[in-house]
């Protein structure tokens, strides 16, 4: 993806670009390019050159400390942690000239908020990354979650683990570095770290004012971000945001972003007897919670991934006919993606794959009842319980959606409850579902074609060496109403993880390529006239 | 249920009788007990009198002994630790003046042998319990499984921990202890122990030789029992066999059954993409297998809990007339059951519980995919396992039935496949199940009128003091087969457990009246005429 972790050799920018189109059209089997009118990709400059020249000559330092930022524990529920995590990075940034310092919020994780100022700016970048981490189930990991180790390649594609670098020492920028939040977000902030570095080596000249805002809570959808905001608003005054956090589009081609969905969780429980009970001496005989779960779910969903709560699909925003034209430059990848998950087939396939991210999703994200393989016991479970996600798209209501769907319960003959079931109840109503109804946040979608954010995608396209892909939406969810609703400042997603990062699941990683491409865009943005 | 435990302070047996009756009918709503005909319980004699009166004085000395056997840890998995307690055990037994040994097989748990001969016996009785138990999740227990805790009552019904008695303070028999393997099984064979203990201290004579059988892999399914039985088949010769296993009917009363359930178990695991999937970038486009498995398993049984694989009733033997009428005279408890669980409805309410009974279950023991609560993520995860156990009845075969299910799979559009698939796997096939059948043993069901049965049934109802409740079947699963077909002897099941002793499931106990009970039961049988 990355001009220089691909074409190392190639000093001609032309014939690293048809190299690098090539490799593309080979190994992704991308079917629908349009490459010849968005092939708009600016010259290298010599600030990017030099601080190309820099990260290479450093990238054993840069790893080294990259997986000592990595050991730092940062699930978003262990605030001890999150603490120190916060702590450290406050130092980091003072020590590179930004007047940095932690907002507090009682019950809350800190907020680290930065300013450096550049003589002569031309405007005022803010920047969004987020360091807290998703939860993490060590026993699934296979190195600790906070045990870095680099990989010659993803460990799903077959690579093993290899040493770190030695001084001088060139890393093959397909090599790994595992760890939580090695993209999901640490990458990102370390990617800015190092352009400063990079920045300060090379004498580079920055053209703008930067502030930095990162979240302690974002795993934890954010819950304090808009006291936050309201509490420092006189802070977050500037041209633009740049969201950093996602990963880039699947073909790996630098990618904005002008939308993320917003989400809304829930969590249903439906009972069987009061307790576990003998599978031998009651089966067939007590109802099973599992298979009562199990029938309600199913009827939530069709064969072909489409939703059948009623009013589902009816608040959604119709597609644009300027993010209609974005769309149809999106390289399609579905073959590929089914490949690399080894998917033979995908929920309406009919469609193309960003318009069903402009569709609201609805996702088990869990299901428990009982247990399986070797502690499987001869039981009838006396819950069952599942996990569902809604990603949301720009039209739905968080709130209101949840709605729906317990409208879809009741609908399928359940009694609702807010908690445990009471013996009276219990005894009323045969089917129950205790549900608990979570609204985070709505999406957002921005337009495309705001004159800094015009700026920002050829920095991109500099950066990577490729023409930028332009998404109307990503498939994930940040908070980012609050800035365009409640501050109302326009923004960019500017994400840097490869697609593969095992974001959010054990086994988290970021591609050496992306983590250098990052700190390329940073140079080439911190920098651009 | 138990005689004194329940009256301890009536001497008369008529009035006891009436006040259990009295008792039974408020407390347990019984529906239709005929209790003219079958109120044929015998006198208490002297030696039942003799040893209720030793159990009485010594129930301290009683409960430390069980409690102390309680703290061997028997996970059947467990080899070391049920090695360790079949050494204890039979030590135990030999120092009674019973002759045991371990009997060894390669790669399994031993089976405990013992022989007591008595000068004049009538008859040999041959005694079968197992000595191993269900895995733990100790997270699930209030106590350590192998804690073992005295409680007022049931935890259920409020009830709180006590203090283990003191020498010469009597044990309300409403008390509980909890542990695993409390009722199942090693209740059973402490129950043995210390009748063996008030015979000899009684000076009351043994009318009969005994032999013991104390199988170690009972809750894994006695997959070497066979073979146990084939290597020993010249010990395995005497009248009648005495299955020691499983809970007391719901009413309370004592308790014959004549046949068990066989048993099948099957685990189903559904794909989705090769690892999880963040469900932002991937929820409405990659397929959910939490979704694919609850259609699956919906599609199994109806609302009623009628099986609906094809051909899952076709073998089913009829039930005979005799058994017919042995159903017509147990007590009907279906709406204490619910009550005591919670349910306001359950399976096929227009069948009577033992009809239920005699027909072949499906049952999810357990579900998982992803996480729920505290540790959901928003994946969409890549893979979702069912547990699945089938109780067999009288003509169904373990193997033939499973393969209807693994049929009713395919007819789903599912690709059966015996392990993990691989990628042209997974990109050929839109639906594939892993499915792990294993074929355990077929149901028993014997005659209801074998003359030693019959005085065996006397019996229980002298220790129980009430009509003894006889069973065409159990519900529960036992490998009796290897008894009845292979080697050809007859056989009645003979619990002691109170029904509610979350056999199988976390806080396991056995009610302290049901252990009096097993006491009576068997110093009644080892002496009767």
């Amino acid at each position: 993806m990355l001009a220089h972790p691909i074409c190392p050799s190639f000093k001609t920018s032309v014939a690293c670009r048809f190299h690098v189109l090539a490799l593309l059209l080979i190994s992704l089997s991308i079917e629908n390019f349009s490459a010849a009118g968005d092939f708009d990709v600016p010259e290298v400059n010599s600030t990017l050159q030099d601080v190309q020249g820099f990260r290479e000559k450093q990238s054993c330092q840069i790893l080294k400390e990259f997986r000592s930022l990595l050991k730092y524990p940062n699930s978003t529920q262990d605030r001890a942690n999150v603490l120190k995590l916060a702590k450290h990075l406050v130092k980091e940034f003072q020590q590179r000239g930004v007047e940095t310092k932690l907002l507090r919020l009682p019950n809350a994780n800190p907020l680290i908020y930065g300013e450096l100022k550049s003589p002569g700016a031309k405007r005022t970048l803010m920047i969004y990354a987020h360091y807290d981490g998703q939860p993490v189930v060590p026993s699934r990991w296979k190195h600790g979650p906070w045990e870095p180790v680099l990989y010659s390649k993803s460990m799903q594609e077959g690579g093993r683990q290899i040493p770190w670098p030695k001084p001088g020492q060139k890393v093959d920028p397909e090599s790994r570095i595992y760890g939580r939040s090695s993209s999901d977000d640490k990458g990102a902030i370390f990617a800015i770290l190092k352009t400063l570095d990079a920045l300060k080596k090379t004498n580079a000249k920055r053209t703008c004012n930067l502030k930095f805002l990162f979240d302690g809570e974002e795993e934890a959808g954010s819950p304090n971000l808009r006291r936050y905001l309201e509490n420092h608003k006189q802070l977050f005054d500037g041209d633009l945001w740049l969201f950093c956090d996602g990963p880039v589009h699947q073909s790996g081609r630098p990618t904005l972003a002008f939308g993320v969905r917003g989400i809304s969780s829930m969590e249903i429980t439906v009972y069987g007897a009061r307790r576990n009970l003998h599978s031998g001496h009651y089966g067939n005989w007590a109802p099973n919670p599992a298979l009562n779960l199990a029938k309600l779910l199913s009827s939530m969903k069709d064969e072909k991934g489409n939703v059948l709560v009623e009013g589902y699909y009816d608040s959604v925003l119709p597609i644009s006919s300027e993010e209609n034209q974005a769309i149809g430059q999106i390289p399609i990848i579905d073959r590929e993606l089914r490949r690399k998950f080894g998917l033979a087939q995908t929920e309406n396939e009919n469609e193309l794959f960003m318009k069903r991210l402009l569709l609201p999703s609805l996702n088990i994200k869990g299901f428990s009842s009982g247990s399986v393989g070797d502690s499987a016991r001869n039981i009838i479970p006396n819950t069952a319980t599942a996990s569902l996600d809604l990603r949301l798209v720009k039209g739905n209501d968080p709130r209101r959606m949840l709605q729906l769907v317990e409208a879809h319960i009741e609908k399928q003959g359940f009694h609702l409850v807010r908690k445990d079931p009471d013996q009276r109840t219990r005894l009323k109503y045969s089917k129950i579902a205790k549900v608990i109804s979570k609204p985070s946040y709505p999406a957002i979608r921005t337009e495309m074609d705001h004159p800094l954010a015009v700026k920002i995608a050829q920095a991109a396209s500099l950066a990577g060496n490729q023409p930028v892909v332009k998404l109307p939406t990503l498939g994930g969810s940040l908070p980012l109403y609050l800035f365009t609703d409640y501050l109302s400042q326009p923004l960019v997603i500017v994400p840097i993880a490869n697609f593969d990062n095992n974001q959010h699941a054990p086994n988290e990683n970021l591609r050496i390529g992306n983590l250098w491409y990052g700190i390329d865009l940073f140079a080439t943005i911190f920098t651009m006239e």
